[in-house]
């Protein structure tokens, strides 16, 4: 059975991005720190994918999956990843209210979680679903929908931005540590989401 | 040269206490899983010291420090330690303003950050000090008075809670991971501050 795997940079006091970020603004001041170990010593020019060790390992891995999963926010932040995330796959993109116009390339847009991750895991095949983003994140945990979660933890402060944990009232829930694995400037935490 | 040293325990989510806490209500719903390492396999009737391993030795290193730092809120939330937090070591409790009633035992309070870490490493001799509290962690990492941070990260999301790093726009801080250490039931990491 296929999991759904949420990946994201986080800074240590939980941001996912900058104060300063917006549409064309990308991740802001400091918030660009949150991602730096997607390139260090990038061999791949025009890829994020890090050269060497367990950085380009967990890259790797990010690109083996057979499904995206993202909220509209996220996706329109990205650029919708000029329509291709990775390798053609599908990239699910979760809104409350369908756009006018199709989502280009191979993305569409889901206005139901469920269905989203159905859709998502019957496209991955025997590979795991990519979810990312942090208000997809929420309602996917809320929804108990999510398998694992890998936190690229940053080791940064940055004080203020965007929390992958808001202050909303989301459910309790139990992890399981799974691995800790130090990268470059990266702490690559895996749990696994036990109560669901 | 000693250190000030943050000890906290924290969910993934970044809580360091339940949703419902308050004199007398402890650590609230959720939040007694917040210190469920401390008493794992415990030898000590009493003690919060675990009996083995990784999470005894975390504890140990606590308490082999010769002061304590701590906020007012969280030094009346423990009852005061009953005057003695260990050892007899000195307790210096930040507050806004000096109560009428001096603190119980070997505490003291104080109104100054810088005041409260001199004296602090001062009386601890060539021991570390051992910082603890929410609001107290955030002032001196806001004043560039801390230098190490060993955060016990419980793998549970609480949902709701009080938060280590709060929304009220605090320095950005570079880190740099000394260590990640698999405890029972904990991960702990130790991050030494970089840029104060």
């Amino acid at each position: 059975m296929n999991k759904v795997v949420l990946y994201m940079s986080m800074s240590f006091d939980g941001m996912i991005s900058g104060h300063d970020d917006g549409p064309g603004r990308g991740l802001g001041v400091n918030g660009e720190a949150l991602h730096a170990w997607l390139s260090d010593g990038g061999i791949s020019p025009g890829s994020h994918r890090p050269g060497v060790g367990v950085n380009a390992e967990v890259f790797d891995e990010m690109m083996q999956t057979g499904a995206v999963i993202t909220g509209r926010r996220t996706f329109e932040l990205a650029g919708g990843w000029g329509g291709d995330h990775h390798d053609g796959v599908p990239v699910f993109v979760l809104t409350r209210q369908l756009p006018d116009q199709p989502a280009p390339g191979h993305a569409r847009y889901v206005t139901e979680l469920e269905s989203a991750v159905a859709q998502a895991k019957e496209a991955a095949g025997d590979r795991n679903v990519l979810l990312h983003g942090g208000s997809a994140a929420r309602a996917l945990l809320d929804a108990g929908l999510v398998d694992e979660l890998v936190i690229h933890l940053v080791p940064i402060i940055l004080g203020r931005g965007r929390r992958l944990f808001d202050d909303q009232g989301h459910r309790a829930r139990n992890l399981e540590l799974v691995s800790a694995t130090e990268g470059a400037d990266v702490l690559h935490l895996r749990y696994r989401v036990v109560s669901r």
